[in-house]
């Protein structure tokens, strides 16, 4: 694979590999849906919930509940069950040609603000696993709850080497 | 057609007619924008609301001043309003191959977390219809206020046989 | 380029220009991620806040700290800064060949209903740019609180020209 400037793109396999990274089991659905559909070259995503087993790893909302360091870390979990979900499906990471899009979303109360610096611990996840050359756009919103009590949604769509 | 395990897909069709639904006629917009948009073989649905007549049937907050029972309900009048306007556009629900994405946005108050069980108002409906072997990803969010005080959202994105 | 109906379509190029419209400078990144991914020919951007120089043109929820033509105007700063993302990214907006998608996100305290009123400072002005044959769909929301206590956030999906 070459990447956008004609640089190769660095392996997201060897890079998981490289900073230690063990994904967990994919999450499965909590209702009549599925975690991954693919159209064209693009892999859809269900949002993905903070879960380890399929519980929740935080309950309560970002600035009133849980802090800011608990929601990045929330987020970060979510986004290892994209890359599980992703590998599952995919077989490997290495098929993904680009990171399209991210929709971060962080229960609150309406008085906290740094959703951006939460949102980062997805953002910087993908970063480390598929370069910056890989970059998605991202969406960043405060909502007033989340399923299950859960503190933050991770939406993401993936682009597929054809 | 034919399904992911070489199984032939069941008609959407024929399945609305089996379950004795009768499809409202499309909405309307509340404002300058359209309710469907085709790129490619994806279908863009506009959020669809709980509206029967370009009224509405609910108002209120899920979990406030609705019951989950209506936010179901709710739910699933605004994935009839999808179904009808992509019947409308398309002509036949046979050409849908995949739903690609449903997002469902929920009126709360910050104390209600049976979002997905809400949500399985849509989901279920689809899967009635399309089967489950076309089933879609999904986001479910709580939020604090919809359209005209509406308790629930859904956006869909179909795949379309080309 | 020619419309839906066999009628030339309008050059948004021109029309910015009759209409006396300059836009900013292309908006950067708040966090780890980038303005604008292209996959196929549909270009996502990121989710747009009201600033103007990196700084925010407004602060706080709609129907509290804000009325709703402040509102609007910000939906309105929001949308220009799309336009700017997309023209840089593009070269000219008369690569654009449909508006596919607008989500609009307007912070609010749950007491607030006009949401589909402020959305249309961004949905008139695209209307205005590129005629009501390139109209997106829209999802409507009203979210607990956005990035830094920004009031609206913009998330647009083109279609390219290919």
């Amino acid at each position: 694979m070459v990447g956008g400037k004609g640089l190769p793109l660095v392996s997201a396999e060897r890079r998981l590999r490289d900073l230690g990274i063990q994904l967990p089991a994919a999450p499965t659905p909590f209702g009549s849906y599925v975690e991954a559909v693919q159209t064209g070259n693009l892999l859809f995503l269900s949002g993905m919930l903070p879960v380890v087993d399929h519980k929740p790893k935080y309950l309560g909302r970002v600035g009133r509940e849980l802090d800011a360091e608990a929601g990045r870390d929330a987020v970060h979990t979510a986004a290892l069950g994209a890359l599980a979900v992703a590998q599952e499906y995919l077989g490997s990471l290495d098929r993904v040609s680009r990171v399209v899009r991210l929709g971060i979303f962080i229960a609150t109360d309406g008085t906290f603000f740094d959703q951006p610096g939460v949102a980062d611990g997805a953002s910087d996840l993908f970063r480390d696993i598929f370069g910056s050359e890989r970059s998605a756009v991202r969406t960043v919103i405060g909502v007033a709850s989340l399923p299950l009590d859960m503190p933050v949604e991770l939406e993401v769509i993936f682009e597929i080497d054809s």
